[in-house]
């Protein structure tokens, strides 16, 4: 037994937050039998990733030892969990397991990609558990915000391993499983190994508060409420939209689910069971029949992006539904950092048109999901784990959760993407690095973040881009002049020319002194005119732009 | 006297918080002789400005009646203030007026751009007054987070106004002139026509705090602080980093400034006298002869930009200085919505060396420098204007301004820019609307926000670009085939083949089958060429790039 061991591998999840994947091993070195933890994604933003639409962590140390992959285990159906499974399924090609919301979300999402929804396998909670390899797992209940969260239990000969996934501790979240203390003593009485643990919210210094503090303020809100109420949160928080939902049936109004992921999420919720007694929605259609008085909306945009029920309202109609003066919009939730500039829009938007917005700003609105600074503490004490390891944080996150663990005597590490550990002994141990990375989706492609596609776009963006057109005789000698076509850049420079004619010129001049020996050799050709064309640029509008020079040659 | 009247219009800054400018006037409808308050800038971002330098109010309606133009007011030194006078100035051509700290920054802006920096004269305090045209200007001190900060006391024949530049109510701000209600008494006493007012806080519910309360507390962090400290502020917050540095001072340490700004800031201060008993820096290179825990650095660079000083340590070396572990980095700064991203880069960045980061979210070591609701509340009870008009904020902040004006029964209204208001008689009366815009500083260049440059950068960083070069012979036949350069796209898609051969097959087949018309018209050829580029590329990488054609014809 002593040349195996038991290691833990994030490839996403560890130094950011978002596209969680976690590889757990067993065995002889190098012949460990892995399971994969989670697999999801990350979004694009305009600063590194324009024009992409998903980011998911690079697959290509796992891909390649897919011969000693067991299985795909989910801990809750959030896109940076379960995201980038559907995406990635057919080069990993391993059973996925998940308790039945989670599968649910999962199925939908592999059939939507063409594979078959068969492949997502449906467990039961602890104290069931699935025997995989050398493993045995349980999905341990946690509260979170989204029903159905689960913490992985993960036995193997090196002894027990708790992965909480994303939690809280909330005895009453209203929808799914409360915290349940008693049940994680009696998980940990025999010891734990090694606590792989949600950091989060670890900078957030007072206890973490209940879901079930929120209906009576929201309620109070919306009953107080003239005209049309609208509301929005994560359409994953079932909870949040349950309590929204009865806090308007009982102002008397009519609900609305507005957005795609709304209405999916409920749907999901309700067939799994994990959603009952959700009050009656009617349609969009039937709302225009209803008085502004009473009537709710529970919309998807909560993080103002773009094309979202939200923004779309501020903008002007969706669906045939509007909002006016006097009418209140609620965010039920909190700004993820980075979506600031586009919830301040849709806020703006709204207050344009006399929409009351109300925000989280009191705190009476919203709960957060994680776990807060003193709960990870109380987990670390109810667990009393032989080793921490930090991780669903930034490096900010994971080494200030570091430091809890070991100012309580907990031998912890700040571990990040790629850095292989040997969970096996009193304390975690560096067993190698691995090559981690970012694999982007954009339309139907997926490519490496380092490929230099995303490079060139932000290239363009930044700097404009000219194409130069170059044509050559059969003797290599220019035929006509070289012309010019600009993206992105003005029209006009210092000299009050177009652009365009000035470049033209300065690569005309160029051209017609340039040496037989330069106009034969295309990539001598290229360099000098991309060369003038940028020093032309920068000397009439002040920057150097990005340049593809094309020669076309007769012979 | 009747059929002249007092007038308004905001063309930056109202309905935004960013590049204030606001036109009063006061004569005959349409004759009025006018007066600029402020002419700032707004910094460009990744999302809807990629490439752009700065940000600035389109002054076309203020250029077509420069004759009608007496001056340019300046409240106070702040780039949003102050940025874009130097690049506007050779339009509009008339006496920039500022007290001397602020003058001797705009001074510094106007010989950089090459224009006479005695443009810009300087003008005392309070009681004493200026006379422009129809008007009669005063600069009152106000507290801000820049020294001399100024309202102006604008009197004309409709009355007075007072337009309060940013401004909080700190009666302790450590640099320059605190509040003071008494003068403010007295310059009402005779009755406040109209009150135009910063909004920037108006959403905070609790009385602002003074600057004074800070030095203790940042004392007490340095002094226990291990290792090097390092912190960063607005460079323009001159009373904060007189703080910072007398707290290194007091805990033993010399110290460092770091940025240009930061030095040219404390330059201009000491120069004018706003700033006295600064104490003794040395420079980056005699700190090397300096025990690290006897050092302090102050840095620009709190909104985590890119090429300042903060961004730099936390990549590495900046000056042959360098952080390390268990040193300590301040933000002395909230920050400015938007900025997330990149001042959590540099948190990480610092993590990662094992530097320990303190922000405010203690509230301890910043302080705002905007009135918040309550001091809004404050200053109207003080003025008891006959109407208020916000500016200086979002809209949402403006309609809450207003509200809270309408609430002690002030005529108030939400002005925006391009919003002409009529001030003359007991409520702001409507008087028109002006088309306004953003003006973009690009290189060298400057052209309107809508001439599609940046749609068009922004469309390449979203699509990648293709260029489709095709040769046609004097009889308007195909000489060859056609040829793609791509940039921003991947290589492969779908098929597996290079997406640039796809694509020129596609090209090729349509040409070969295209009829003399189509290939003889340019704009019929290039259309469909673009068509077909689009068709192609989408079948195969689901996406449709941006496409230019290059039609190159022997004739």
């Amino acid at each position: 037994m002593s040349s195996e061991r038991l290691i833990y591998l994030p490839l996403g999840g560890a130094g950011e937050i978002g596209m969680n994947a976690y590889v757990y091993g067993y065995g002889p070195k190098d012949k460990e039998r892995l399971i994969l933890v989670d697999l999801g994604v990350t979004f694009p933003d305009m600063d590194t990733t324009p024009g992409v639409d998903l980011i998911m962590p690079d697959m290509t140390w796992l891909k390649e030892r897919v011969d000693r992959l067991e299985g795909i285990f989910v801990t809750h159906g959030h896109e940076d969990h379960i995201g980038a499974i559907a995406h990635m399924y057919s080069s990993l090609n391993v059973p996925v397991y998940a308790r039945a919301f989670t599968a649910n979300l999962a199925r939908r999402k592999m059939e939507e990609a063409g594979h078959d929804p068969a492949a997502v396998q449906i467990v039961q909670a602890w104290p069931e558990t699935t025997k995989l390899g050398p493993f045995t797992i349980g999905v341990a209940p946690m509260s979170h915000s989204i029903p159905e969260s689960g913490a992985l239990v993960i036995d193997s000969p090196a002894g027990r391993v708790v992965h909480t996934g994303d939690f809280k501790l909330d005895s009453n979240p209203l929808v799914g499983e409360p915290f349940d203390p008693e049940m994680w003593a009696e998980i940990a009485k025999d010891g734990i190994q090694a606590l792989v643990c949600d950091s989060t919210n670890v900078f957030s210094t007072h206890p973490g508060r209940s879901e079930s503090e929120l209906p009576d303020e929201i309620t109070r809100l919306i009953s107080e409420a003239k005209g049309l109420v609208a509301a929005t949160t994560f359409a994953s928080n079932v909870a949040r939209v349950k309590t929204l939902a009865e806090a308007g049936v009982r102002a008397g109004r009519s609900i609305v689910l507005l957005g795609r992921a709304m209405r999916r999420m409920i749907e999901a919720a309700t067939e799994t069971g994990v959603l009952q007694d959700f009050p009656k929605v009617i349609s969009p259609e039937d709302a225009n029949n209803v008085p502004r008085d009473n009537l709710m909306l529970i919309t998807t945009g909560s993080q103002g992006e773009r094309r979202a029920a939200s923004a779309q309202l501020a903008r002007g109609k969706y669906r045939g539904l509007e909002l006016k003066q006097g009418d209140t919009f609620l965010f039920s939730s909190k700004t993820i950092p980075g979506n600031e500039r586009g919830v301040i829009r849709v806020i703006n938007q709204f207050s344009e048109m006399g929409v009351d917005v109300v925000d989280d700003s009191s705190g009476l609105y919203h709960v957060s999901g994680h776990a807060n600074g003193p709960d990870l503490e109380a987990m670390h004490t109810l667990l009393k784990p032989r080793m921490l390891v930090p991780m669903h944080g930034e490096h900010r996150h994971l080494r200030q959760h570091a430091r809890l663990g070991e100012a309580k005597g907990i031998a912890s590490a700040v571990v990040v993407n790629g850095m292989m550990m040997d969970l096996t002994g009193d304390a975690p141990k560096p067993a190698g690095y691995v090559d981690t990375g970012r694999t982007y989706l954009d339309g139907s492609v997926k490519y490496g973040a380092m490929d230099g596609v995303v490079r060139d776009r932000i290239r363009m963006a930044l700097n404009g881009h000219v194409v130069v057109t170059v044509l050559l005789d059969e003797e290599d000698e220019p035929l006509g002049e070289p012309w010019c076509d600009v993206k992105g850049l003005p029209e006009t420079g210092s000299s009050n020319a177009a652009l365009v004619e000035v470049m033209e010129e300065d690569l005309n001049q160029f051209l017609m002194r340039a040496g037989a020996k330069t106009l034969r050799d295309d990539d001598k050709l290229e360099q000098e005119l991309r060369r003038i064309a940028r020093q032309s640029a920068h000397s009439e509008i002040g920057k150097k732009p990005e340049v593809t020079v094309v020669v076309s040659r007769m012979r």
